[in-house]
C-alpha cells in the first residue's frame, strides 16, 4: 500500500470541486463541495444513531437504498437540521445536481454541516452551481475538502494505491469534524471514493465492519452529532475482478479502506475543537474485543483526563477511574498503565496501584503533540485503540458562542 | 417543614468537628472531619458504581452490613484509592476513632476524597486526634463541612425540622463535590444525620429511592468518581414512633430527606469546578419516568450545551441534539424547548423546530446565575429534573494541573 496525493480524486474516474456560494458570511471560506463519479458507482453509507437526524441524512438513506450513487454534494455553515422545510431543501440540493450535471437526483448523496435549527436557503446553492461546475476537476479534491470544514482548522484528506489480484486500485477520502464528535455506529462527515470494482453488498459490509474500530472509536467531546455520515462510492474503474464475496480481494480492500479511515480518525481527533494534542488510548490484553473498545473509549472521553493531558499532568488515577466506570467487566487490580510519546514511555501504574515515577520525565512525555495512554488488562488477547484530544480553554471559547 | 441552622448537628444527639491535621499542605484548609451520634444509630449508605472503588468504600460497606453505625470520619486531600495498603489505612482510621472516642471501629463510616493513587499516611490523622476531639461539639457542623471540601469553593450544608405524627424531628446534611461528578446509583460524598426513629431497612429504602431522583441526576463533568458515597445516620432521639414500614410517617421522612438531598444536589452542581452558573433541566410530558430522567440528564451532561450556557448563547439545537442521543425513546418532532431564569422565559423550539426569538432577551435570560432548560415531550405525564453547570475556562484550568 502506498500513500499518494489526490484525496477523493486519487481514484480513477472521480472529479471534485468546492466553492464559496454564500451560506457562510466569510467570503474566503468555501462552503459548497461536490464529488462526481464519471459513471454510476456502488455506494454505501453509515449514519448517526442520534434520534434527531439532519434532513440530508434521511434523503441520503433513501437514495442509497438501491446500493448505487454517482455524486456527493455537501454544504457547510448550516446543518439543515430541525427545520420544518429541511427535507425539501435537501431534495432541492439533489435536484440542482440533476439539473446542472445530468445525474439523477436519486443518485446523489447529500450532506449538510453547521448550525442546527436555522433555515437553509437553496438560493445561494442554486446561484453557485455554475461556479461549482467550473471548479470541478481531477485536481479539485483539496477544494472539496476545504468546503466541508466548519470549526476544523485543517483540511483532512488522504489517499492510497494498493493492489488487488495484480490490479492497481486507488482509494481516497476526506473528512470534516472537530466538535460534536462522539460517533455511535456512524460518524462525522466522511466521503470516500475508490475505483475498486465491488458489489454494493460487499461495499456496505466492508464499511460497516470498518467503522466499529475507526470512527466509532473517536471522541472529541462526547456529543453525538445529528448529521454524522460516512459514505463511499466505488466506481470499478480500476478494472479488478469484481469483489462479490469474502476472500483475499475483500480483505485487501478492507485493509486499504482502514488505512484511509484510520488516518482520517486521527486527523479528526487531533483537530478536535481547541485541541493542542492527539490522545491515543491503546488497550491490550482484554478478555474480548468489546471490553477493549469500551475501556479505550471511556479513557479518551474523560473530561478530567483530557484536562490533565492539556496540563501535561500525569494524573493516572483518572485513567483508572475512567476504566472503572466504562461499563466493561475489568479486574482493576490487574491493570497496568503507561504514558508514552515520541519523548519516551513511562509506566505509572502496575496491577491497579501507583508506582514511583519521575514527574519531570512524565511532563516531558505528556508535553508532546501526540500522547499515548497504554493500558494492559492482563485478561486475554483482545486489543483496541481509541482516539481523542485534550480539553482546553479554546474548546470552551469556540463553543461559548458558536453561532455568532 | 422549616429550614433551620446547624447542618449535620441540627438533629438531636449529633456532634461534629473538623480540623487541619496535615494531609493538605495548606494549613488554612481543614482536612479531617468527624461526626458522632451520642448513641448507636440506624445507618444506610449508597455507593459509587465505579468498578474502581476507594478503599474506604469497601470498609464502610462492611461496617454498614448490620444496619447500624455511630460515627463518620472523612479526610480530604487524598482519596485513598488505588493504593496497595488502602484497606489497612481505612481500617486504621476507624481504629483511631475507636481508640479516641470509644466507638467500636465496626460502627464507623469512613470516607476519603482527593487525589487518586497517592499513598495516604495514617500519621497526621493519628496525631490530629486530640485536636479533633477538642473541635467536636454541637456547633461543629460548619467545621466538618469545611474539612471535607476539595476543589469546592463553598461549604455545602443544610437542615430542616419537620413533624412526624406530632413529633418534631430534624434532619441535616453536608456534602462535598465539585469535579468528577456524574453519580450512577450513588454519588459524591454526602453525610446526613437525623434524629428520626426508623429501622435500618426503611432507612436504606428511603435513601435508595431518593438518590434516583437527586444525586443520580447531577452531573458536573460526566466522570463518575471512585469514592462516591451517601450515608445517613438516624439515632431516634426525636422520640417519634419507630418507622418500620411504609405509610404517612415514612412518606414524611422521605419528603424531609428529599429537601436535604435536593438542596445539596443544587449546591454541588452550582459549585461545579469552574462553574459560573447552575443549569437545571426540567423535563415534563414524558411517557415514563425513565425517559424523563434520561432526557434531562443527557441535556445537562452535554459539553456543547454547557459551553453555550457559559457564553449565554441560546443554541437550542444542542438541546435537541442531546435529547436525540440520550438513549430515551422520544418523538423529536413533538419536543418544545424554553429557556428560563429569573430574567424571564423564552420559548425557542416548538415541535422540534426553531421559532423566531429575541437574541437580546435570550442573552439576558441566560446571563443569570441560575438557568433552566424546560423541555416538554408531549408524550405522557412523567417528569424529572437534572442539575448541572456550565463548562468554563476555569474547569480546564483547575483540572489541567490538579495534583500540584
Amino acid at each position: 500500500m502506498l500513500m499518494i496525493e489526490g484525496g477523493v480524486c486519487a481514484a480513477k474516474g472521480f472529479l471534485a470541486g468546492g466553492i464559496h456560494c454564500g451560506i457562510r458570511k466569510n467570503k474566503a471560506k468555501r462552503d459548497l463541495a461536490l464529488i462526481i463519479s464519471e459513471k454510476r458507482a456502488a455506494a454505501a453509507g453509515v449514519y448517526t444513531q442520534n434520534l434527531v437526524k439532519g434532513a440530508p441524512i434521511y434523503v441520503t438513506m433513501e437514495h442509497l437504498q438501491d446500493g448505487y450513487a454517482q455524486a456527493m454534494i455537501c454544504n457547510s455553515g448550516n446543518a439543515n437540521t430541525c427545520n420544518v422545510d429541511g427535507i425539501d431543501i435537501a431534495k432541492g440540493m439533489c435536484a440542482l445536481v440533476e439539473q446542472h450535471f445530468h445525474i439523477p437526483a436519486a443518485d446523489v448523496i447529500v450532506a449538510s454541516t453547521g448550525v442546527i435549527g436555522q433555515p437553509l436557503s437553496l438560493e445561494p446553492i442554486a446561484s453557485g452551481m455554475p461556479a461549482l461546475a467550473k471548479s470541478l476537476g481531477i485536481d479539485g479534491a483539496a477544494m472539496a475538502a476545504e468546503a466541508i470544514m466548519t470549526t476544523d482548522t485543517m483540511k483532512k484528506e488522504i489517499a492510497f494505491s494498493f493492489e488487488i489480484g495484480g490490479t492497481i486500485c486507488h482509494i481516497g477520502g476526506m473528512a470534516k469534524g472537530s466538535g460534536m464528535i462522539h460517533p455511535n455506529m456512524a460518524t462525522m462527515l466522511v466521503f470516500v471514493t475508490t475505483d475498486v470494482a465491488i458489489t454494493p453488498q460487499m461495499l456496505q459490509k466492508a464499511l460497516k465492519e470498518d467503522v466499529v474500530d475507526t470512527f466509532n472509536m473517536v471522541s472529541v467531546d462526547g456529543d453525538t452529532s445529528t448529521n454524522d455520515m460516512v459514505s463511499i462510492l466505488a466506481n470499478g474503474f480500476a478494472g479488478n475482478v469484481l469483489i462479490d464475496g469474502e476472500g483475499e480481494a475483500f480483505d485487501g480492500f478492507k485493509a486499504a479502506l482502514n488505512a484511509v479511515t484510520s488516518h482520517l480518525c486521527k486527523a479528526i481527533a487531533k483537530d478536535g475543537e481547541g485541541a493542542t494534542k492527539l490522545i491515543t488510548c491503546s488497550v491490550a490484553g482484554a478478555a474480548n474485543k468489546e471490553t477493549a473498545r469500551k475501556t479505550a473509549k471511556s479513557v479518551v472521553c474523560s473530561n478530567l483526563l483530557k484536562a490533565a493531558m492539556f496540563g501535561a499532568d500525569a494524573n493516572w488515577g483518572r485513567v483508572l477511574c475512567a476504566i472503572g466506570y466504562s461499563g466493561a467487566a475489568v479486574d482493576v487490580t490487574k491493570v497496568d498503565v503507561t504514558f508514552a510519546s515520541p519523548a519516551g514511555h513511562l509506566p505509572v501504574c502496575i496491577q491497579g496501584a501507583g508506582i514511583p515515577f519521575s514527574e519531570e520525565k512524565a511532563k516531558e512525555i505528556l508535553s508532546m503533540e501526540e500522547v499515548e495512554v497504554q493500558i494492559s488488562l492482563h485478561a486475554g488477547e483482545s486489543s483496541a485503540t481509541a482516539w481523542g484530544c485534550d480539553l482546553t480553554y479554546d474548546y470552551v471559547k469556540i463553543n461559548g458562542d458558536y453561532r455568532t
